[in-house]
């Protein structure tokens, strides 16, 4: 991907922008900071968006998943819920580049305000791609953009699931990618907040390694019976994905 | 696999020996009734005993898991606890017809009385290949054997859980084959009662699949962390099994 300059989006220092290959979208990254991953993009490519609906995605970042979720489905209008007001300001920045200031708001918060924020039952379907490590655990040198995007210090999974409940309608979907380790917790969370597991993915780096990451939709009231679907596998072989990889990607 | 006739072990109508290419052991077997299937060998696979440790098998029908762990691991004593007479009886005879009297006992018995049956705390290990249907969902004219088999009619999963954390020792390990559909209401009730998830395994019939089996490996008191182990995929194309089902089933 290649860096552009256009004259209507001022760039901060360290930012580039890349193209995400959907509509002719761009957005705006920091690599000193934090740069999206294969998570998030695994996740826009999972989540479901009926025509008209509203969709918020909480920690949204750099906007990754509002910007691919537009560019993607019919929903009517789309918010990025952000804690770290410099990564809202980036996000915002990005919404603007692509014109889309109509269907994708970024809000500057904290989820544990979202009554606040937004009234209940306010969405059809939540996305998150949340910190996956509990606290302090495995922390590194990181700066705190990092820091806070990849650990659970400004908000946990019970935060999250707990206000995400709150926040969609009756029978409102519930898309988060996380970690495989922690899946018996994330089952547990989720169905005490009334957010029933429905469908699972797997996705497993090769096929003879364990699964690094897990996607999970939730129905807000579902009864208890949850669809396994089949794996998806990242490389066919090193440095070369898999045809699902490609079309998840939009190549 | 060819049948047998051996002097000693009286057959039924209807039954046949089966050699389970394990240590020449062979088993009885009776089509109208209900056969071992590929759930119990893939269970028998991924438990894990050590030397001098006791296993009970809960609803043990042939006798297939006993039998098949007592051929694999340095466990020392081996209990099929089974409710119906019928079935309890023939897997009795099928331990005879292997000399393992010393070894494995058959129990005739209903897992909801099992305090007075066996103390608490009382194994090591615990496996169990339990009916996977709720009540009579999707019932079939079957005969009796095979709906108790397959239906929770005598006993259900949380009796399991209950009374197989009861029986376990401390930091006891439960091992359980299941559908996947159940796995979010399976992880809640092992945790209800204090058995950890702490390793699964999902079995795809084809790598392009959804799965149709889970095995799991539960600690009792273990902590919330659990590793998903890399896919078990069992067919490599239309009727040719992978080198992993041969090697679990020990050819």
């Amino acid at each position: 991907m290649e860096n552009q300059s256009l004259t209507t989006i001022e760039l901060r220092d360290g930012e580039r922008i890349d193209d995400l290959q959907r509509n002719g979208y761009k957005i705006i990254q920091n690599k000193k900071k934090f740069c999206f991953g294969m998570d998030a993009v695994l996740l826009s490519g999972f989540a479901s968006v009926r025509d008209g609906e509203t969709v918020l995605d909480i920690g949204t970042g750099t906007g990754i998943i509002p910007i691919l979720l537009e560019a993607k489905t019919g929903g009517r209008h789309f918010t990025g819920l952000e804690i770290q007001e410099e990564s809202a300001e980036m996000a915002a920045r990005s919404v603007k580049l692509n014109g889309l200031e109509d269907k994708i708001d970024i809000v500057t918060g904290d989820i544990k305000n979202a009554g606040e924020l937004f009234g209940p039952a306010s969405f059809d379907v939540i996305t998150t791609n949340p910190p996956y490590m509990i606290g302090s655990h495995g922390l590194k040198g990181d700066n705190i953009e990092k820091t806070i995007a990849r650990h659970e210090i400004c908000c946990t999974l019970e935060d999250i699931a707990r206000e995400g409940s709150r926040l969609l309608k009756n029978k409102g979907r519930f898309y988060m990618v996380h970690r495989p380790f922690r899946m018996v917790e994330i089952f547990g969370t989720l169905t005490k907040y009334r957010l029933e597991p429905k469908r699972i993915k797997l996705v497993y780096p090769f096929i003879d390694k364990e699964p690094n990451m897990i996607l999970i939709e939730a129905l807000k009231d579902g009864n208890s019976r949850v669809t396994v679907e089949k794996p998806l596998i990242v490389y066919k072989e090193q440095g070369i994905y898999t045809d699902e990889i490609y079309s998840i990607y939009g190549y």
